[in-house]
């Protein structure tokens, strides 16, 4: 197997403000890059031009023998798909002097776009704060191209374009695929996608047919399920340990399928996501993927390599007391630190990757590309032209900019070690919050090395309830319990390979990858809270807070009944006022920590702060029942939200 | 049949250099818009936020009757389709003050935007140099929303999405839809697409199955086509005339359907682009549409409407001699003025009508919607959850900023009435080129009303090798002659509905969308010139101009011949420079005009003016041999290409 390739890249030291006119013959970040770049044909930068993403890779793969073939396990649909015939017509654009009124392409003097505009960081100044101070405007005009500004612009990305993407892109994603992962067979291809959900629903449709199954773990992204579904394509699951697929069972598995039991024929995909897997949150070492090739080499089974979190990659857990490990300090450094790839020691060809900048740069773009033999990727891109079309070209050029022109490779790595670094203190932070409130005699994890998963499995053997209820029942219970005490995670039931399978393990998944820190504590202790109160184990916190909530109303009743007392038997308007405001502060905090709102118990803390100072002066100084009974009242204010304060802060 | 809704809508007068800053409450440009808009749910501008576009009409439609179902003919993919079910636990996310460890979706923190601009045209200032002149710089914060300036930003639009699209622009489609087509049943519905294409595909999925066939044009979008054939689904093409499908045919059609002779079942659906269509350029009249809409009724066929020219609706064809129509006057005037849709027809819910900004705004946001029953709908966007997800949020957002905030549909209804008169002069310059440069004895066009496409029949019958060669045959013949003559026109056979059937019309189909005038005006000189040649018909002007190219290289070579003699004899500088430098001009002249570049024929008249005023005076004055021949050549060259030059400009 090839080690992944190790490419110093290194960023230049200024980059601000700069919109490099001509990535073309300007220097480009990447030094590696700049000096390895092929003379491109000018032709291809040019409106829907056709390009071959085997002249963006930097070094010959000339020597290494060709992937093996897709076709015995070719879908009747993709066999017969023969992509568009207008764009062959393409072929004839290249006569000298030719005048084009065939394709209905329409001008690009009816885009009404002048200029498009981006504010991004610059390098190493990554953070939002930053990016606010010292963020770099990078501006593609309309038509940069002809004007030789640029090879990418308004007037070309926002028109028609190849199913395989645009050529500029196309050639960073190659780029960065050789860098990175260097295929070890001659003719890997890439092509974009417009996002990973739809290369999955355009995958099964290109090598599945109805009654088929599919092998991935047991538990496994819910989508591929629901996608694969309507197609009459079910999912095998593969049992896992924390290391996710287990390679003897994937071996057992095949070794014994019987097809009339299945109800299948013996299967020919594998269909995993090996780092940060959703959602287990497991990483497959490097030994467990060459034990799991290994076995698809045996069986001729072809893996579908779902990639979107192999950049959330995070530094080693030191655990709550150890110091950080320090992050990699060089370029070649950290694409070493990372776990290699299928992509990377597929010397038969087998593999088909799928990466994504849905989780590394934003969703929005629906843009991302697979990495396959030619033979895939030619056929990915022909079903492409008659369904999904080019990925979005505001979207392309929005990269293209941020990421070839403005970034460079260099750059890019940077921001991805950027991430690295702020995942792993999402990640330590989730673990903390678990130490500190779930209940271990019932709940166990181990922390996640990439990905933004979390999977706690939970002891169903120990509830209250079994056997006499179903793990799911008893996984519904506590979910609905936990939505009660005001948390949203993800019931591992929901992630199941396959529905019709028993299952002996109750899971359920967190994410650390959206909320603030301090929600991602909160969340946890509610969740800590609720399982308790469910397997019946000690704390009851939220009995308590439902009760300090019931205490401030009532208190809230009394003072405003003292007050309104008061005036009653004395006339007093102060007295009717202040109790009436002491008693609504009462009210509204004990009502916000019913609801589980913010600031319910300062509120009532606040409330009994202001009683006390109005009433024991009183109370001392006049002695009548009235004020000694609002100063008890007062007192016991203080005493109950004081440390109910304190706790929660502690 | 209800009338196109007759909105007035008024553009307010000053837009420039505004970014409204929250569009629920400022005014938005279209008045009647602004007062009608109902107050919505804050919720559903969120991040991955379901929304419900029945919300966003703004007048009721409760009086009206409900959709005829559409599950009869629901393909087994999508009846058990259930979409992506982890979006189910969204609706626990209403709970008050829950936090959610749910979703895996990132945090806007790692989205490395900081702000996006598009420089776009001012209201009524649409052209591109205006656009460079006075266009408007619209941006897009990051945290917008949060901070109360808009209700859409990069941090919502930029993360995942509904398959149905954001409600942002999903409330601008669909109260463009209300305005423009006012679908005359209660439960119409709208949800984003990634295209057109991308529509055609999935609801081949929803609602065919193998062996199926579909009803349309006889000559359709080859894309159609070519997305059904590997889902073994076929198209049955239907005679046209000049207002494309004839609706006696499709009756006739439907009445003998013999499933046995035809493999198929009876179609049960209909795909026409009944707008300025592709390749004919035909455009159904209302009376027409009715008609079809009838015969639909009583067979049970349900329509796919395809309308991405729907508003490339031109000006009547005045002809060469009369002056221009004015165009309509104002925004109600420009609605009442455009054909009725299938949509504003439909008392059954029986159409999918599938819009587009492909050639309205730009092909590059891979953004258009569809309008349908909300059975319909619901469906697709489920489809769309699980395969291509939403559209890309950075075109959603781009979209959002110019035609919600900017424009407004009163400045997008003038952006469109903008595009129609430009469109309008495209088409009179071609038919006006057409009139001049196509021999009329064998080729016949009618004027297209609408679209991208001039649709020009050739009467086969007239051509030498008839009957000999088959009409394909013909056809290739003519097209590789204009392909030789520097032109590309499509051929018509490549729009076939059904290859297989036999035809006995020939079309070529050019377009006036994409070239400038110029170019247009010249490629269908060439057309002409390779027609006329190819049915041995007269005026033989581009064997004229490979004579006049072989003219200007040989007198090239007798003028420096000349000069290089005139210094040998006599040592005469001047008389190798003079005679070299017209050589050269005569010899570049003549390699321009043989290869079709342009100036090829000026440069050789250049030459002859410069010979003749250098030699003419010293043959008067010396009367020796050398000067009276090159005056000889000069006076032959000045003939020749002055004429040449003069019978071009004719």
């Amino acid at each position: 197997m090839a080690p992944p390739s190790a490419v110093e890249v290194s960023a230049v030291s200024d980059t601000s403000g700069v919109t490099i006119p001509n990535s073309l013959n300007a220097p480009v970040q990447s030094n590696e890059v700049n000096g390895r770049r092929k003379k491109t044909n000018a032709a291809q930068w040019g409106v829907a031009a056709p390009s071959n993403t085997a002249n963006f890779r930097l070094k010959s793969h000339d020597h290494k023998s060709k992937a093996k073939g897709w076709d015995h396990i070719m879908s009747h649909e993709a066999t017969i798909r023969k992509g568009n015939s207008l764009k062959e017509a393409a072929k004839f654009l290249g006569t000298p002097g030719i005048i084009s009124l065939g394709g209905g392409l329409p001008s690009s003097e009816y885009f009404p776009f002048e200029e498009l505009s981006i504010k991004v960081p610059k390098i190493g100044h990554f953070s939002e704060a930053e990016t606010r101070e010292s963020g770099v405007v990078v501006t593609a005009g309309k038509h940069d191209l002809t004007e030789n500004k640029s090879n990418f612009d308004i007037a070309t990305a926002f028109n028609y374009g190849q199913g395989s993407g645009s050529a500029q892109l196309l050639r960073f994603m190659t780029e960065h695929t050789e860098m990175v992962h260097d295929p070890p067979y001659e003719d890997w291809r890439c092509t974009m996608t417009i996002g990973s959900t739809s290369a999955m629903d355009m995958i099964l449709r290109m090598f599945t047919r109805p009654g088929d199954m599919i092998l991935s773990e047991e538990y496994t992204f819910s989508a591929f399920v629901e996608t694969a579904r309507p197609m009459d394509v079910r999912v095998c699951g593969i049992p896992i340990d924390e290391e996710g697929l287990l390679p003897t069972e994937l071996d057992k598995i095949l070794t014994n399928w019987d097809h009339v039991a299945r109800g299948a024929r013996k299967p020919h995909l594998l269909y995993t996501v090996p780092t940060g897997q959703n959602p287990t949150g497991a990483t497959q070492s490097a030994e467990r993927r060459r034990a799991l090739y290994k076995i698809c080499q045996k069986h001729d089974i072809h893996i579908l390599e779902d990639e979107p979190y192999y950049f959330l990659q995070m530094q080693p857990y030191a655990g709550p007391t150890q110091p950080d490990v320090p992050p990699p300090s060089s370029h070649a450094e950290f694409i070493k630190s990372l776990v290699p790839s299928y992509l990377s020691m597929d010397t038969d060809g087998r593999v088909i990757r799928m990466d994504s900048f849905s989780k590394v740069i934003a969703p929005g773009s629906r843009i991302g590309w697979i990495t396959a033999p030619a033979e895939v990727v030619d056929k990915y891109s022909k079903h492409a032209d008659v369904s999904t079309q080019n990925p979005a070209g505001m979207s392309q050029l929005i990269l293209f900019k941020l990421l070839d022109e403005h970034w460079g490779h260099a750059g890019y790595l940077d921001w991805l070690l950027h991430l690295r670094i702020q995942y792993t203190q999402r990640r330590d932070l989730i673990l903390t919050a678990c130490a500190k409130y779930l209940p271990q005699e019932v709940m166990h994890w181990k922390p996640p090395m990439a990905g933004m998963f979390h999977w706690m499995q939970v002891d169903f053997r120990k509830h209250p309830a079994y056997p006499a209820r179903s793990i799911e029942q008893i996984e519904e219970s506590i979910f609905m319990r936990v939505i009660d005490h005001g948390a949203l995670v993800m019931r591992g039931s929901w992630f199941y390979a396959d529905a019709d399978e028993r299952h002996d393990t109750l899971f359920f998944r967190a994410t650390y990858a959206a909320a603030p820190g301090e929600k991602i504590d909160e969340g946890i202790r509610r969740l800590g809270e609720a399982v308790r109160e469910e397997f019946g184990l000690a704390s009851t916190s939220r009995v308590k807070m439902g009760f300090l909530g019931n205490i401030a109303l009532i208190l809230g009743a009394l003072t405003a009944g003292g007050g309104i007392t008061g005036y009653v038997r004395t006339g007093s308007v102060p007295s009717i006022a202040a109790g009436c405001t002491v008693g609504l502060l009462y009210m509204l905090g004990g009502y916000r920590v019913n609801n589980r709102a913010a600031y319910g118990v300062e509120l009532a803390l606040l409330a009994s702060v202001i009683l006390a100072g109005s009433s024991i002066p009183r109370a001392i100084k006049s002695g009548k029942p009235l004020p000694i009974g609002l100063s008890v009242l007062a007192t016991f204010g203080l005493w109950t939200f004081g440390n109910a304060y304190m706790n929660r802060k502690a």
